[in-house]
């Protein structure tokens, strides 16, 4: 059997979408719901999807585990998982993180772009590691079955979560570094140690990932993928496409600003693109899998290590969560 | 006129406790009400002390400035004036920082024992020092008149936070860890620089601050003092005695553990110890005030200098804020 997932998404949700991605033939699709969302906040998001599953119940359903990605497969469904950008919704608590799970979340990353309580994000001058906390709640999050995802945090710190986490970790969107440099892309070192601890890279399709930004073409993004997958197995790597359609500019402002500062950050775009970038006009929403599909085979990879980036090593990493 | 401000109490306060202070003739107390609280939290201790206001207003007010200290030395009462140990009420919201100074907070420490959001504390393996969200913390603090405070925080993020603040900081309880190698305690360079941008520190007369701990004489801790003003300026130093008067064990616990680990951490207690330490006999409650100012005095510190330890040098720094 063959799953097609896309582990990163954070749309401005509406049944268009939901749409696009039945029509890409996604089985499942982790999607971010907090960024700096508090506990009670995070309920409140809850909320929006509980109307959101029952308005589109023909086209997504809740997913908690592998199980869920079969049973959408078989219905021609997409399940949806939750997750979290930042650890905001579990406080300063190591109690919400079993509150978490039960409420859907199964991939929380340990920070956003700046420091938390848990870990250091890429966008601090230095990097601590994991925090006394972070590893209490390290420790908790393999206990539930959450997935510690790294993909915003700094180098020693996702090193500290790989040897500390007793099970493998995943990046769900970033790109090498070795292809574009930038504060979010991660070293050949890191990718390495990633893929020999068992853990998963999640291709990340955002311009600001990607090489010549919205111009990256097609067969630049496969090539990166084939030299990734000297440095990585081939089975630790998937797509995170970090798709973010129909949102707003006022929504990358916040992800970005939150309620940290007065003054005004602009993360990985700048003061004269401060908002979304486009997306490149070869996948402009999860539909453009088939040109993924198209470019790996055309790159050399074979129809199993295609299957397996699209999907099947997503799948068999949630099977191991 | 001399004044007398013990600069941090963490009681279980009771109107014992305000006569105890009164009758050390204390006309300023900085009391702690907040440790992990957030800012809900917050308001539901203000609450609680809106009402010891009220029921014992023949011996405290809330203070807000020096002109306050004055007032409560021309009226025989105790000026209290609000602080926290970590920075939790603030969350992640740099607008609460001006919230908290309408309240009535005046000193905040940018970290507890552990990593905050802001900076590193005193108990974690690595500290980067002052964060992102920090150094925007640290200016709204300037601009509106909030104290930072580093009593619990790393060497480094100490350092960062005189250097980044355009005001004196204060350590508002600790002691030179020449005398006591406390985790908590303070190394003569830190010293040296605190005292040298302005800053001030408040002298702890909490046993695991103190040589010798519960047994540790005034002797000791006077010519500790004397050496410390060797280091620093005799203007920049005062008392901050961390007193926990009439708290229940329970409450370090939690001091220690709030939320965060779900194993039993014991800070600067011990398994065998866990509790709160006793008293030195000298120092019992702050009437102990009358033992420190002989003690001075016998250690060789002028009338000038001792009543400048024991409250003025507070004083003055109260009219920097």
């Amino acid at each position: 059997m063959n799953y097609k997932i896309d582990n990163l998404q954070y749309c401005n949700w509406n049944r268009e979408i939901f749409k696009f991605n039945n029509q890409a033939g996604l089985d499942a699709v982790h999607v971010t719901i907090a960024y700096h969302e508090d506990y009670d906040e995070l309920l409140l998001e809850i909320k929006k999807w509980d109307k959101l599953f029952l308005e589109n119940s023909d086209l997504i359903f809740p997913g908690k585990d592998f199980k869920d990605i079969e049973k959408a497969h078989s219905e021609k469904k997409t399940a949806i998982f939750f997750g979290f950008q930042n650890c905001s919704p579990i406080e300063d608590n190591i109690n919400l993180v079993e509150k978490i799970h039960t409420l859907g979340c199964r991939f929380m990353q340990l920070t956003y772009n700046n420091q938390s309580l848990l870990a250091t994000g890429c966008y601090e001058k230095i990097d601590s590691g994991v925090t006394n906390f972070g590893r209490e709640v390290i420790k908790e999050m393999n206990r539930v079955g959450v997935v510690i995802d790294m993909s915003h945090s700094a180098e020693k710190s996702t090193f500290d979560a790989i040897e500390i986490s007793e099970k493998p970790i995943a990046i769900t969107h970033a790109n090498p570094s070795f292809w574009h440099p930038a504060k979010r892309n991660k070293s050949n070192e890191l990718l390495k140690t990633l893929s020999q601890s068992g853990g998963i890279l999640g291709l990340s399709l955002y311009p600001h990932h990607l090489k010549n930004n919205s111009s990256c073409t097609l067969e630049s993004f496969c090539e990166m993928i084939a030299k990734t997958a000297e440095l990585m197995e081939v089975d630790n790597i998937g797509i995170g496409s970090d798709l973010c359609l129909n949102q707003p500019d006022s929504v990358v402002e916040w992800m970005r600003n939150g309620t940290w500062s007065k003054s005004k950050n602009y993360g990985e775009g700048s003061k004269n693109k401060p908002g979304f970038p486009k997306q490149p006009n070869w996948f402009e929403d999860a539909r453009g899998f088939s040109n993924l599909e198209n470019g790996l085979k055309k790159i050399g990879f074979s129809e199993n290590e295609t299957n397996g980036i699209l999907g099947n090593n997503w799948y068999n990493f949630y099977k191991t969560i």
